[in-house]
């Protein structure tokens, strides 16, 4: 069994490796000591263990995980993804087969949210 | 430009393909004429266009609609997309690592009920 | 100003008249002392506010009603407003256009699912 | 039947009828290449279909989309089909009467946000 | 029985005593004549019937109303009742067991969302 | 630090305390080998971390999760909750004020639903 500390280490580099250093400094000094048990929570459980999880590619889980904040319209959890699924190596399109699926099975007003965003991600990487 | 009955043709072709004739069969006849309009958005605009697209594969198209009706708290449609992802050659690994992400992204009760549901499907197809 | 017992004597009043006093006589028996508060809401807020207000025909508002259901994942609070819809002179037809707008602003799930129930309601009806 | 561009045609004038063409034209370049099969899901599915059926007047049918698109949490859509239902020729107090209903069903917070959104559009219209 | 003008008042004392006159007098007067049947269900069905009741001191619905705004995506609503949960006595840290307790049920981004809200207004009150 | 195994056995030791062994145990080998990771999470994460966590009394946590499920729209987790709430020391009159608050902050069909399941539990223990 992993100690929570190694999780937690192993989630924190998938996370920096993902989005960059500059991004992670910034998000996890965000809340100060308020915010410890919850960027336990972020590294340890959802990178440490279930990113770290190997039985889909990174490419994969980011176009599920796109759905399903845009699904629970979380728009500033989603725009942190789009960010991901391109280090992950989704190309814009397949991004944007995940947003006609979801105006088909979350309905368009959810769908139009998430294309305004995914452009604007799409044209702050040009 | 396809005109809409080659659409809805093209659609119910590839539900049939997916899910199997019996399964269309009662689903199409199941809301009689009242759900005539209806039916035709799921074969032309679901299947025959959204569904249709070749920008991703199906099954990469399954995990995603698994995550987006599981986060949409749609048990009825999630229990089908189950069944179409196994159909579009997801593997039961494959399929839990989407409802692990759940588990993180919307929370432990969505990805419980899922696990439920997706554990019945594998079951009734062994 | 009315008192809340008249405001609670009217909504009474108005939900016996759209749904019949069977099936009042049954909800507001069915959780005892327990739920006397919420039946007080449901009375007086509900019936003897909202509802009774006069800009809007109690026939629009079902329709209205239907739609908020729905999209707010709630089937027996929207089977229990198809009956009202009927009740209130909406015609099938009408009551179908509202699930149609809810397949394009909420996705195919949520209208499948009011489809079916709705469909049971006109049946039961028959 | 009709074929998509057909649909697609009779959707932008419908659209252009209700909320101008300033409002159209903008919406429609908004998402460059990228937004092109979102833009005709919008024209076809949503504008070409389901609105331009007539079994419901275009006033009431805004009524019960403005109804779904709080309950949905959507306060961009809401914000276009409140001025959609004035074009259509709802009142401020029929709109009222809807987000009064919304109170009920979806709780005060639903109620408040759609308010809010509400009396700046009435006011800009002003 | 009490009369809803008696409602009406005592919610909106119980109001102005835990959010302050300024913000009260702010929030009465946003919505001018549109908001006034609004504002008599915030104040009487809101605060001069359910916030009223005494079986839960006010410290512990406040929490309680943290988690279902939180949980329900509102986050104007969550705001509000950070300040209202500090008026009533909630710590810094009680407030904080309630975030993390949604991370387990709702998810991450609803977690992180409503700590940055908390956060926010921990740091204006200093 | 703990190491992750710590974890879940305190977890699971809590659990056990809460809900009764009977419960547990059905609920840890309904989803065999498939729900694995989940009972990890649930175990480890939710009991063994979140609800460990001595800042709020478990009483006054099981209000806000009671709160937060039923805003969620997770009927059979807020069953297990009502079972967890007087296993905590609630009352059902406290209980029912978290329900009275949900019809204010996530409207009266949530307020009904949980009312309903909360009652047939609270009959079950009599």
């Amino acid at each position: 069994m992993m100690d929570t500390q190694e999780l937690y280490d192993r989630g924190e580099k998938l996370r920096r490796k993902i989005f960059g250093n500059e991004a992670i400094d910034k998000r996890m000094n965000a809340l100060g000591e308020f915010g410890a048990p919850l960027e336990h929570m972020i590294n340890a459980n959802a990178y440490g263990d279930v990113w770290s999880r190997t039985a889909l590619p990174l490419k994969t889980k980011s176009l599920a995980v796109l759905g399903i904040n845009a699904a629970l319209n979380r728009p500033a959890e989603f725009r942190v993804h789009v960010q991901g699924a391109l280090a992950n190596g989704c190309t814009p399109e397949e991004i944007r087969e995940v947003l006609l699926l979801l105006a088909i099975y979350a309905g368009l007003p959810a769908a139009i949210q998430a294309h305004h965003i995914a452009y604007e991600v799409l044209n702050e990487k040009k």
